[in-house]
């Protein structure tokens, strides 16, 4: 499978019914997480962003009932995903690689930031990213670290995770803070315990990675934490991305660092 | 009049009456554009200062009908601005010392980041900052660049001015690139007609200043631009500053450099 394709040409894969995580896809480019909801709750959505900055970097906000953004003009939002999640009540009542006999007129769709979009930037400086390493979806944790309510929506951070050689943690938090639109420096560095996590071999979303000795568990803030609120606050109805399977977009990943 | 006093001493002065322009009061401390709107406008007004990050830094987003905020856990938002405007379908009907008959139980208010913030830093950088040399408020003109409209708001982008000597400027720029939350960097550097302003001498809001031969115009995006959106999409009902006229927050400036 050839991931070093274009934007389009991933696209036009996931829309022709291939599922994969999409970490390593269309280097050189950003991927965003998705969540949408009625229009109803678009305002505690957003100012639930607002108020997560790290896990909820907004890139763009679509229009109720499009399905389009200008992070990719082409792009179908229904469709161009390789998986999907639909909410109903905070219960996951499909995973789909098509979501179109889902989506509603009345739909806001929140593009996210998603840290896949530094990992070129952190290869480039040498630093190694396990999960591409292993062809793996990154490793993600629910957090014991609450996120700031916003109306009707509350619930954990939740954290991507990757295992940073001890000499290489300080070049890892230099490249990735000059990212804060995808989620930028880690929120935490070592002791999973510290964030509530007790066994890093066992994810609560994506897949477990390889940490070898004299290796620095880094944590990220996620963009997977509006699915964690979508859980816990359990309103009517919302549409996802699924963990790891994003939304690449035709943005340079350059354009979001500062 | 004594300006280097601690916020609360300012918000205090001004709450029994004083009606000043804040730039240069209670130095070392984050000032903050007010814009309140009904709670059914709130998306639209939080949507397009997410679309128009540079005028519109969000620092904090009120609950409705409350006028307290964590940026300044004394302070009464409806008191304690020197000078508010109040807006009825896009027209200032009355311009007050004291919002508090006004305000209303659907409120939502809005923080937006000022430039007064970065202006400690500049003259720590000893870059002059003319309207406190001259002790006047800051020159504003409305731009002929536009907003990236949002629901039924949209207007123009409303600008700062301050003269800079030319072998400053890049100083200027350096040290306020460091204040995303607050404007940040400027937007336009030297013609005014690149921005459409015909008269330095004739601001829109605030006071003009002197511009020195040698020196150059530098425009940082400003905080009354959803005021300028309030006057162009006639909204029902809004609260906002008075140009110039902020609210004084207990945020040490510092906390917004990056």
């Amino acid at each position: 499978m050839e991931k070093r394709v274009g934007p389009d040409e991933a696209r036009k894969q996931f829309r022709a019914g291939l599922r994969v995580p999409t970490a390593g896809w269309a280097p050189g480019y950003a991927q965003a997480n998705l969540i949408a909801v009625p229009r109803d709750l678009a305002y505690d959505l957003l100012l639930f962003a607002q108020r997560n900055p790290k896990p909820c970097p907004v890139l763009d906000v679509t229009e109720p009932g499009s399905h389009t953004t200008p992070l990719a003009p082409g792009a179908d939002l229904r469709t161009d995903l390789p998986a999907y999640r639909i909410w109903r009540h905070g219960e996951c009542v499909a995973e789909t690689g098509d979501a179109s006999e889902y989506w509603r007129d009345d739909l806001v769709a929140l593009l996210i930031g998603c840290s896949f979009t530094f990992e070129q930037a952190l290869l480039d400086a040498a630093v190694p990213v396990r999960h591409l390493e292993e062809d793996r979806n990154v490793p993600m944790y629910r957090t014991n670290v609450d996120c700031r309510p916003a109306g009707s929506l509350g619930g954990p951070l939740v954290v991507s995770m990757r295992p940073i050689p001890a000499p290489q943690v300080a070049t890892a938090v230099r490249v990735t803070a000059r990212y804060p639109a995808v989620h930028g420096a880690p929120v935490h560095v070592g002791d999973p315990a510290g964030l509530g996590i007790t066994d890093l071999s066992r994810p609560d979303f994506g897949d477990p990675v390889t940490v070898n000795d004299g290796e620095v568990p880094v944590f990220w803030a996620c963009g997977v934490t509006p699915q964690a609120a979508v859980m816990a606050s359990r309103p009517e109805f919302a549409i996802s991305h699924a963990p790891g399977y994003m939304f690449v977009t035709d943005v340079p990943d350059r354009t979001y660092e500062v």
